[in-house]
């Protein structure tokens, strides 16, 4: 993996590691890249570890054979208790993203952030969950139970939201209003079996950026990357600052370990000059919460 | 003013027009300007002509001056009944933008959309009040009290909208609900006071991009341009089609009439590959409609 420079002014600022994987279908091999990534986080003074949606296996939702459900899917618990491990050992906080089987009939697209003591901090289970071909998840996984989950690591409010979340402003603004002053969308997102020349990248990208200024906030996306069964994975896993601006961004062909410093200072900055959240009128918006019809 | 070339195919699309205004101190120099806007947009076979937010006058929130309120803002209802007979007359509909007093202590920034045989079809009046320096709109205008209007025009059901609003998820979200394909948001956005180097327009329009990508739908920004007494107006007019795109922009610099085709077909192809309404969890959004602490 590659290996982007530091800004020079570290001072006061929290530090992320975006770790963009290539996934192999062998979990071993994902769990010790992930693992070399902590440690190189580790080396490089991060205070937060943010791994790819479901990294620990091939993209679930390109096969639509729900028997295949069940199969290559690591113990949960085992994986938990694993980074937990190593969490601690590297002294990193750790997003790390997982497969979470409840029983035989119920499973959740899950994300738990594990703090450098390797305690959990927080759990979230993925909300909304996409049925395109190619991202089936709709055959493996319920819409989440948990709400949306703002922790505290260190100085820093972090929103939890997964991949799909990302394109729906009522997450980020439900996020921020909880305090998130980081949103992190470990995500999975390439190539589009209905139309294979599209790119939805550009808008993938654009869309986040929208939602850093509109809250105000910073937002880490961290994709996959490479070709898998069905889906060419695109990478560009990105961080923007509370004006949109992208301060990273990764290849959009190979695995990269991507840092970067945020100055939470910002966020202060454009919420007291050009900020929105003081003037919302939430008495307007109970359209937003009613149930299709 | 200047004028973009027409899209050569027209066929089943909704023509609209953008009048980017340089207002004048003199309310009938801006009336008869917006009245010669509808004459080419007549004769150009246009739809709908939307006009700047409060376009007969300077920008109001830039004097901070109170005792300004009554000063120099037509009589409502006359300005209604003469945009309705001119609507009539150019058979093309008009969206209206004016102050709107409704008696001594109370008045709304409003928008009439005026169908093309005069009748106006849908009144809205703005629910965003911006206070920030330059832009003290709280100083003037209760916010809206008629919720978010959607109307039908010919084929096309339009959804209104007025400047500060456009930067709020919750309002393009609750108008495509609504059954919005289009949304309009005439708008006065410039220089800030606070920070004279700063230039809004990039996140302006990228915030409105997102916006039509995640609803899937056409939205149109009409901005007055040049210097007024304390802002300098940067125009940019713009129609984003529902990827995201912006079809037609306007300049940053001068009063222009900006043409466009919208192909609305292109909303239902949107929707059907890589929409997101369907895939909401209105359920999860109670937190959006919470007043704040």
């Amino acid at each position: 993996m590659g290996s982007s420079l530091l800004s020079g002014d570290a001072k006061e600022a929290f530090r992320i590691c975006l770790v963009q994987m290539r996934c192999s279908a062998d979990s071993e091999e994902n769990i010790a890249a992930a693992k070399g990534a902590l440690a190189a986080s580790s080396a490089n003074d991060v205070d937060l570890c943010v791994l790819p949606e479901l990294f620990s296996n091939r993209y679930v939702g390109q096969f639509a054979d729900i028997e295949d459900r069940k199969g290559g899917l690591p113990d949960h618990k085992m994986l938990l208790a694993e980074f937990r491990e190593a969490s601690k050992a590297s002294d990193v906080a750790v997003a790390l993203p997982y497969a979470e089987a409840v029983d035989a009939k119920r499973s959740y697209n899950s994300l738990a952030l594990i703090d450098k003591d390797g305690a959990v901090r927080a759990s979230y289970r993925k909300i909304h969950i996409p049925d395109a071909e190619g991202y089936r998840e709709d055959l493996y996984f319920e819409s989440g139970d948990l709400g949306y989950v703002v922790a505290r690591l260190g100085d820093v409010n972090v929103g939890l939201g997964i991949c799909w979340d990302q394109w729906f402003p009522e997450v980020s603004r439900s996020l921020a209003l909880g305090g998130a002053e980081l949103l992190i969308y470990p995500s999975a997102i390439g190539s589009e079996l209905i139309q294979p020349g599209f790119d939805s990248r550009p808008e993938w990208e654009l869309v986040m950026r929208a939602q850093a200024i509109m809250n105000r906030v910073f937002i880490a996306a961290v994709n996959r990357v490479g070709q898998e069964e069905r889906i060419d994975f695109y990478g560009g896993s990105f961080v923007a600052d509370p004006w949109g601006e992208v301060i990273r961004r990764a290849s959009t062909a190979s695995p990269e370990i991507v840092f970067a410093d945020l100055d939470l200072s910002r966020i202060r900055d454009a919420r007291s000059f050009f900020g929105f959240l003081d003037t919302r009128q939430p008495r307007t918006y109970g359209a937003l919460t009613n149930e299709r019809r």
